[in-house]
């Protein structure tokens, strides 16, 4: 089968460094997703407001491909896939099944996120929540339905023990506006750093909605050392 | 992007007549999930036997394009999408939006569903509660994460009111084996008849698992008439 963009995501994540790793509810960051003209209908999405929940099926892009080579960079049928994986909440040692994990080198590199809907602007929709980077292919757009996609009880394999990782953050907001600076300090809580790294000397660069934020963590809180207008 | 199919679907559900609109986690049908030589790799299940849920994405086929033309059926490139469609729950009459539903005729005709993960058999997975159609190309298989997937206070809605339909089902089983006889019954409970027909006097058929069951509805109670084996 062919996909078709149908529309693609706008948020603050110019960088993938910063994404959260799955979806999140209580997430305060919001994307916009602009529809390509051919979809750009106000019909299809006639009652989509009566849901709290959507769901996005998209494309996995170049920058999570960071172990392809950089000739094939930005087409995603050239993402290698392979039978193991080492996910980054296993402290990047342990090998899991590509299909235990959501891993974007699998056969067909979708992503599936829930989202909570927002409104509608101007024809786009607004969701918060997403765990998508800026420029995000979206392909399909669904209504979640809590009696058949909600199980509270899912048993989450090895997800389980570390869902809730939480990090404190202290520093400076600077000359960064209110409603950003609340989006990094989400984004820092919920650790960014590859692979579990642990040097407190470390600092880290991520890009953010226009501003460069330089940061290390030491003894489980995050110090924000810098913030610059890119 | 080009999808490839990693795997089919093989259950009873030969008929698309019967296939429960959305999946269900009380429902006993059993799905298996056969892989396609190049990704039948015991590797890449390795770890997901931790989870209880499984998301699967997938394609709808031939079968549910009853408004495209017999030339194009089995191309499910051909399936036209609209950008309303009249949702079967909603009695087949009113429009919404595709993005409103969970409707075939999408830009990409892609189907998400949750299901009970029920084991490994020989390199298959074993699933309950899937609503495919015997033959279901399947493009993707991830976990279910509790903590991003569910929502269980979602708005669901023009799907919220009629979430609880279920009808009595009263017959004799005669030949048809126990475990196919259980799967009937529950097909039967959530009403197949299409856009919510209501004639006492007609007859409906329906194959499945190798059993053609005739029926009627009468008073709320479906009465099955005859099953046949095909």
């Amino acid at each position: 089968m062919e996909l078709k963009v149908i529309a693609y995501a706008r948020n603050g994540h110019t960088d993938k460094f910063g994404i959260p790793r799955q979806s999140r509810e209580e997430s305060p960051i919001r994307t916009r997703i602009v529809f390509e003209p051919e979809y750009r209908v106000a019909e299809a999405l006639r009652g989509i407001e009566g849901y709290s929940h959507l769901w996005l099926i998209w494309g996995f892009s170049r920058s999570f491909s960071s172990h392809t080579s950089s000739s094939t960079a930005g087409d995603p049928n050239s993402l290698d896939w392979s039978p193991t994986v080492r996910p980054p909440r296993l402290g990047g040692n342990t090998r899991m099944g590509v299909f235990a994990t959501r891993s974007p080198f699998r056969p067909n590199p979708l992503g599936l996120s829930s989202v909570r809907l927002i409104g509608i602007e101007q024809g786009d929709l607004i969701v918060s929540g997403a765990d998508l980077l800026d420029g995000t292919p979206i392909y399909d757009i669904k209504p979640y339905l809590s009696f058949s996609d909600s199980h509270e009880d899912a048993k989450n394999g090895f997800a389980e023990e570390h869902k809730e990782d939480r990090l404190a953050v202290s520093g400076e907001r600077g000359d960064v506006p209110e409603g950003v600076w609340e989006d990094i300090i989400y984004i820092l809580s919920q650790d960014p750093r590859p692979g579990y790294q642990d040097d407190p000397e470390r600092e880290y660069k991520m890009d953010y909605d226009g501003w460069k934020v330089t940061f290390c963590v030491q003894k489980g809180t995050v110090l924000v050392k810098n913030t610059e207008k890119i």
